[in-house]
């Protein structure tokens, strides 16, 4: 089985042959290797072995609460045995002390086998670095240690059923109750939506990490994002009684369904009792940590995803049996990997899919690295990195499925569940708009331009070493024109009046993307050609190409539709919506 | 609940103001107004009111055979009696006498209230149909009349598990058994497999329409689908016996579950009872009169699916309030249809799932006008109605969850069912890549060219129209700049060596449709700017523009992708795809 996942290679090849990541985090390929080995087997014995399961038989609620399927408890019990909920945690800590980058590619073996139940890892493991960044030593002893040990579970709980991207409008109350020794105790009433991990039966106690408004001394609540806090809210309290915190319901979702998703209410009671994490009205900017790594992850669940169905739809092309070339009557059919159409299909997959995992981990080791630049650079790409495998991952699985033909639309195949699985990812996380205004606006128009310089550098230096090898010239001045288009877009979309610049900021997040994408591309391939061995270098070298030619003009004209913004969408009269 | 179906004001606008089917039909205003809204109601009632259902609850075997919702087959009994099954059938054989431009209007009614329950009227009739333009009279009368009257259902029994697009492969056999008034029997002995409606229990009999090879005397079967011959073969035969015919499993798909899909056994006794239709050999001629218009129904089918998820997202965005316009602080949030990025995507979904029931309905006018022009045209843009609105429309239902946000992701919204409904569209009556290589090759480099001639004089003239009005010149000429090159990639396509032109098809296909749809919402525009009323004028010139101005755009990508034709898909050497 584990053919269908992540392949350890790649990701070796990836951390230690193109980001050579062992130089600024001491990570060993040796110990690395045989770390990535213990994941895929683990992912594929008991990861990817209940991916079905977990689809058909969904988390179900009764008075004791949320049930989720016994196999993915016992999956993530391996896991934690295997102390993998700490693998990117300092050993002070309990953790492993990989590097992030590491971690990250663990993860994705995860993803591709079994992307619902790998979500109670991800969150976990990001409730616990929020809290030992931010918390207090009791905190981070009290919640984020068992966290660690994976005994706990953590989620995220932000959106209500109102207030979903507009964060600023949430209305959960936090009254002051005194304080103890984890600090600053308050009352939360209030309800969560949306909360994936919110309750479920597979650890001893779920941290639940809260955004909510103290309320003023008159009851209300401060206006706007500025006045929002974050609180520590345990499932079950110290003396082992149960915090106030009531399942309303479950979401029933189209995929992604091992994880179990509550609206949950807050304070049906005496209120539900919470520590304040850092400084009052810090929660937003706290919250962000827990979110951009969420981001990442998210666009390495979907790219994840994306790899799985790319080996779904090779294995499929080889064994399936279909037609004959075109123009030859008669003789045995072929296999239909040999079909021209069938093979754009497979090599799109892999452009897509593998893109995603080399920009995520690209991420996740600059996460991994000190400094402002790398903060920069960073800040730049995690919408990037969020939504472009979200967006052309999923394209990726819905060609899988074409791929298998009418096997691929029945559930005896896999292909139908990645690609109902992978729709959750342009949406959660902060939706595909969302990243786009974050893109452009936070991250472009209203900063001081050093992620933007920053990135041209490194693209710059990338084209640098490929016009020096005449193989790749022709790629090196593509990627460049590439990105002169995209400044002059920039300075464009910077003239005009407004709020004009953001009508169009979603095309502009593909097009940026594509363009960020075309560049791991090269130099990837530059990455590869440097090595001994020949068969990485011709594969990256033939996706390389692929991606400049029959993708990067896309995104030449998708940056010609943002600099030739049409206002039609704008000013068309909301009756034509009829 | 009609609201979000598709609009009879707007079918009746496209049939009348635009297509003007008067003219050649004979259909009259008045009396197809009245058929649209019964329809409408019957739709909503009936059909709608049991769309999740179907879903929930898909078909089931047991020893008695197939079993559908309830619901459903209610739904049909209740089409059957308003004598929908007849709509486009000759008074002389028992139906109302309507243009197929009608019957596919109130089609595309039906199939946005509940594709899959609507699937058994669209095969019975196309069954029908075949019977009675190939059928003896005696078969006609025995098999045809009471599809016709909704008492019998009707299938197509093309693939089997190893022949799916390749049906020269096809193994199954008939060998003769004398005759009878129905004409020629045979014994027929194969698997056919992905039957819809291949067995149920709504109504009283089921006509197969197969195809199989007849036997020579070594009992050996000829090769290639010039050996093609077609066959009746009802589930019960006159004297009330069940015929040789086996449930053998559903296909439990991702979506359209309403529709029953089964593997069929013929042959495992004695031998299926089939009498041949028309001559020997004749099998896939005839059989794509059919496919020709399944083809056309797949498309508005998609279509339609594309119109209810816009018709959802339009609802939704109106009540759905979130956010403040960007750049203001503070005030109250309002109704996400007046966030930019939510229009565009709006908007998209209107320019695809319009221009999609447009084309559709213009094909079926074709159908209706007599003469060779009529049908050269019908047979080039029959493949791009077939694909082109369901590669759109399913990214107009993928727009419509996007607008939803996390609600759309949940089954308590239809939108997520819309889009696994649509997915099967580019896959069945010939995948995506199928329709391609007809439209490239068949109907365009192997052809006498008369359809591209004639529908280059259609556009031309719709051009030239345009050009007279101050409004629509930019627009006219974007429209024949954009064939000009359609045509310049048409001679440079045949001037590739061997079989190098289809390497591309796909994308083709693509940029030839959009093509076609530019050309239409020009046309409607026009037509609607004619009109007395001014609000429909308006929805069409704010949908035209957008879509010359944001879509056209892209299709000249996909022509210029198709130009400097990339190699790497067919060179790259099949151990990349490792």
């Amino acid at each position: 089985m584990s053919e269908f996942l992540v392949q350890a290679g790649y990701l070796e090849f990836l951390l230690f042959d193109w980001l050579r990541v062992g130089k600024h985090s001491g990570a060993d390929r040796e110990t690395a290797g045989v770390i990535l080995d213990m994941a895929t087997k683990l992912a594929a014995d008991s990861f990817m072995s209940c991916y079905k399961e977990a689809d058909c038989k969904e988390p179900c609620l009764d008075e004791n609460g949320v049930h989720i399927l016994p196999e993915i408890a016992a999956a993530l019990a391996r896991y934690a045995d295997m102390g993998l909920f700490g693998a990117s945690f300092p050993e002070e800590l309990g953790g492993m002390g990989l590097p992030q980058s590491l971690a990250l590619a663990i993860y994705s073996i995860f993803a591709s086998a079994n992307i619902s139940a790998s979500g109670y890892t991800m969150l976990t493991a990001g409730n616990a670095r929020l809290i030992a960044r931010f918390g207090s030593d009791m905190q981070i002893e009290t919640f984020a240690r068992p966290e660690i040990e994976g005994r706990w579970f953590g989620t995220m709980c932000l959106s209500e059923p109102q207030a979903g991207s507009s964060l600023g409008d949430i209305r959960t109350k936090a009254v002051a109750d005194g304080e103890d020794e984890l600090g600053a105790r308050y009352r939360l009433t209030g309800n969560k939506m949306w909360i994936s991990g919110g309750d479920q039966d597979a650890s001893e106690n779920i941290v639940h990490l809260v955004l909510a408004k103290i309320a003023r001394e008159d009851g209300s609540l401060p206006e706007g994002s500025k006045g929002i806090s974050l609180f520590i809210v345990p499932k079950i309290l110290a003396d082992g009684s149960a915090n106030d915190i009531a399942v309303a319901g479950l979401n029933h979702k189209m995929g992604n369904r091992g994880t179990s998703n509550c609206l949950l209410n807050f304070g049906e009671g005496a209120g539900a009792i919470g520590w304040l994490v850092g400084a009052e009205g810090q929660g937003l900017a706290q919250m962000f940590q827990m979110m951009n790594e969420a981001r990442i992850s998210v666009g390495m669940g979907a790219a994840a995803l994306a790899c799985r169905g790319y080996r779904h739809a090779v294995h499929y092309a080889r064994e399936r049996v279909q037609g004959r070339p075109l123009g030859i009557k008669g003789g045995a059919p072929v296999a239909i990997i040999n079909h021209p159409d069938v093979r754009r299909m497979l090599l799109q997959q892999k452009v897509y899919a593998e893109a995603g995992v080399a920009l995520c981990l690209f991420c996740a080791d600059l996460v991994d690295q000190p400094g402002e630049d790398a903060e920069a650079l960073l800040g730049l790409l995690t919408p990037v990195a969020k939504s472009w495998p979200s967006e052309f991952g999923l394209i990726a699985n819905d060609l899988a499925i074409q791929v298998h033909g009418g096997y691929g639309y029945t559930r005896d195949f896999d292909v139908e569940q990645l690609w109902r699985d992978n729709r959750l990812n342009p949406i959660h996380e902060g939706t595909a708009g969302i990243q786009a205004i974050d893109l452009l606006g936070r991250k472009i128009l209203n900063a001081d331009g050093r992620g933007f310089t920053l990135l041209r550098e490194r693209i710059a230096r990338t084209a640098q070493s490929a016009l020096s090898l005449p193989s790749w010239k022709a790629e090196a001045e593509m990627l460049m024109a590439y990105w002169d288009k995209v400044e002059a877009t920039v300075e464009g979309v910077r003239a005009m009046p407004g709020t004009r610049p953001f009508d169009d900021a979603t095309l502009f997040l593909r097009a940026f993307g594509h363009g960020v994408v075309a560049w791991l591309w090269l130099d990837i391939a530059i990455a590869a050609e440097a090595m001994d061995e020949r068969r990485p270098v011709a594969d990256m070298g033939y996706a390389c190409r692929f991606f400049m030619r029959t993708e990067l003009p896309l995104g030449e004209a998708w940056l010609r539709l943002v600099d030739e913004q049409s206002d039609i969408a704008r000013s068309v009269p909301n009756e034509v919506f009829a």
